[in-house]
């Protein structure tokens, strides 16, 4: 493998779950059955910020980002999205966008650092992953 | 005033100094002065997430976010840059960029929700909001 290409960071690998690549990112389910709550991660080496991106790069990483967040819209029927790019813990460059319902486990702060995450049952978590590909036509 | 015509929610106008217009946001400064902290408010009635907005409007709002995070890495020099729009509490869109530092009070957590603002000095928060609005040309 060449030596700058992209390698999605171990902490992501092993917190998540893999939905499917788009044009530019690689989208994944966070294991945490108390929001539904998916990642892109741009498929590109050693991004940390946006901007980071080449110009036409973060042209579809917006367009992506919008097409997860009505695939969310349609598969969850959020009260509310939040649309995240943190990378305090993880620097490698990746956006959250999670599907917040009222009186969820966090409501109404933030996800991140609320608790621990409770793992998917396999068969429920193979569910929304195949309908989050499916509203998204992967 | 119309009825329909863009109004700043209370609860940002009550915790921040606006620090100017851009084409399509209002720039505000977060009165806190663990982090230097900015809020761009899309200046249209009736937003909630961004999917709300024209399809012009959000890439408005993408080349608005670029040009804060871009004078936000010359005016503070963060280790991160915090992108997020969340809404949980201040239903109005609205997207905090934050400049974030090792070590700093809720470091490497998010800043939401972690303890009570600190609030600015009036000469510091001028000297802040002065230098933002320099690096943006306003």
């Amino acid at each position: 493998m060449p030596e700058n290409s992209f390698q999605l960071d171990p902490r992501l690998a092993a917190d998540c779950t893999e939905i499917g690549e788009l044009g530019l990112c690689k989208l994944l389910l966070m294991n945490d059955a108390r929001y539904p709550w998916v990642i892109l991660v741009p498929q590109q080496p050693d991004l940390v910020e946006i901007l980071d991106l080449l110009p036409l790069q973060r042209t579809a990483l917006y367009i992506e980002i919008e097409t997860v967040m009505e695939a969310m819209q349609r598969a969850c029927s959020p009260h509310k999205l939040n649309v995240a790019a943190l990378g305090n813990m993880v620097r490698q460059l990746h956006v959250h966008i999670i599907a917040r319902q009222e009186g969820d486990a966090a409501w109404p702060g933030p996800v991140w650092g609320k608790g621990e995450a409770v793992k998917y049952e396999n068969a429920a978590r193979e569910t929304l992953v195949r309908k989050i590909a499916q509203e998204l036509g992967l």
